[in-house]
């Protein structure tokens, strides 16, 4: 790999044998619904703890994949995953049941496209197959650890996101039929000095961007390339500071193709939304439900997903630090 | 990949550049001191918190490898690393620093093998070169997240371990004079429902025993190719429960090449450390100092090193769970 360069190419396309999503009750409103595996009608989905419900999503849509797969959870050789609860415990808990070989990962909400840049990584070097990737997040889980419990009812700024309840996998193998992963952009860390938790989209813009711009930089093509560039959880306001960017920078990425999976997966209207989605589940979800669908049905042949992950913790923010933001990409295709 | 293994052997085996090791004043005190870099007189380290002093070490660990390998900052094409502290913040922000492509990992006190393998892996895959690995902890601003602020004086029983305060990081090349990385196991969660927090060692040895077997199986060798076996933090309890394991399923590791970086951080009578040291900068240090220098001096030829890791949260384990372990080996070779 040159010099400054930060892109992998994937000479092996690692297949993806089968995704999963699993959801909650307001992504079950929302406008992608019906690209979901399993939506559970309460947060709670029959545990006693979110943060258990949040593990239970995990295994739901570890093992859905595998299934859809027509694959044993031993033909599994190893699991990649993260998720924004304090030790990525709903990750660890639920590498447990699988009980494969796991590596764990935090890189916020970008964990998705890390997990599945890694995971790649492994089948494409053949240092492993049939390797499932993926990143969760559970509304109730994360309000109460990074901002107030829910029951507070805390009220916030319109800027403010709406994390998504859900958990996104996909199974990757060295051969079969199904979308290639092509690439994987590993992004640097991008700080604009904004240190307001309801503002995430805005902080992340530039970081979405850097990682786009290195990534046509990396392989010498431009937007044309892609049918879908899809943000990871920039939402309204994030998405539009991100087309602004592109527009400064003088790179050319047309409007149709340019969105961000916290603008899909809810509805403008839909109540407490705010700006759009956001946490590891939306990019997740929003992938490997939606948009896998999408390139399956033959609508989406070249995608690039830029997860976008803001790598504060509270402690970081009560210590006045700003927020250092990150973005993963990573290309898929289907023919 | 063989079906059911879980250990990668890298052809190409990456070269250890440099390594650099920086600690607190615990570790001044204790035998390894000469293998630090830098030691801290005391935990602020100049610093108005302690998180801000671990962040602090990674970066000098970084500065210092990169200037021991002759190379510069923008040399370094990938950074991986992780802590204890929630959402990795002291990775993070270090990454923030160093501004090249950031890897952020969690698998709690394995993180530092975690680095190892998945650096080596993007080095031995020529998917990327200079590429620094690594893991930090600080004794206080792990206390005060995962137990209670070090100020509050909370007694301990034997069992308990403590975190060492320090960062190891290593600069992995394709070419280059240094130790080469042979191999790597990846290690599966292993609970056997121990949920003392402060019986960390005890929770954790059963998955060093795990990983070390499955690193014996898939290679097809034995204890005898390896001059030392190192676990990671496993401390006095760990070391010796895991001694008792091995005999138990008639494996053989004498006890002479098998130690714990735990126990060779601090002085038996050291005040405080109980039963040895702990922390993702235990393994990171006296691995990426000590042992490191062991070999660059020719008494050790061939080391593996188990990183073992603890992943609970305070708030698993306020939720009465047990704690998931796991540990990742890294197999290191200097002739």
């Amino acid at each position: 790999m040159l010099q400054g360069h930060q892109t992998w190419v994937f000479n092996n396309k690692p297949t993806i044998l089968a995704t999963a999503a699993v959801g909650g009750p307001y992504e079950a409103e929302g406008p992608l619904a019906e690209d979901f595996d399993t939506l559970h009608g309460d947060l709670w989905m029959g545990q006693d703890s979110y943060e258990k419900a949040e593990r239970k999503m995990v295994e739901e849509a570890c093992e859905i994949a595998i299934r859809k797969a027509g694959k044993q959870k031993q033909d599994v050789q190893f699991f990649l995953c993260g998720d924004l609860l304090n030790q990525i415990i709903s990750s660890s808990f639920a590498a447990r049941t699988l009980a494969v070989p796991f590596l764990g990962l935090y890189g916020a909400c970008s964990s998705s496209m890390e997990s599945l840049a890694l995971g790649s990584l492994i089948v494409d070097s053949k240092s492993g197959n049939n390797v499932i990737c993926g990143a969760v997040s559970h509304n109730a889980a994360v309000e109460k650890q990074f901002r107030y419990p829910t029951e507070y009812g805390a009220q916030k700024p319109p800027t403010a996101q709406w994390t998504v309840t859900g958990a996104g996998m996909a199974l990757l193998g060295d051969k079969g039929d199904g979308p290639r992963v092509t690439s994987a952009t590993i992004g640097k860390i991008v700080d604009m000095g904004i240190s307001d938790p309801y503002n995430m989209g805005g902080a992340m813009a530039p970081a979405a961007v850097d990682t786009i711009t290195a990534h046509f930089r990396d392989l010498g093509i431009s937007a044309q390339n892609y049918d879908l560039i899809a943000t990871g959880d920039l939402g309204r306001v994030g998405h539009n500071i991100a087309a602004d960017l592109f527009k400064k920078h003088g790179l050319v990425v047309p409007a149709e193709i340019f969105t961000d999976c916290g603008l899909m997966i809810y509805k403008k209207d839909q109540p407490n939304v705010f700006a759009g989605g956001s946490g590891c589940g939306c990019s997740a979800t929003v992938t490997f439900g939606h948009i896998i669908n999408r390139m399956k049905k033959g609508e989406l042949h070249k995608v690039l997903i830029v997860a976008t992950g803001a790598l504060l913790s509270p402690l970081s923010y009560q210590q006045k630090e700003s927020i250092p933001c990150i973005a993963h990409a990573v290309a898929i295709e289907y023919n």
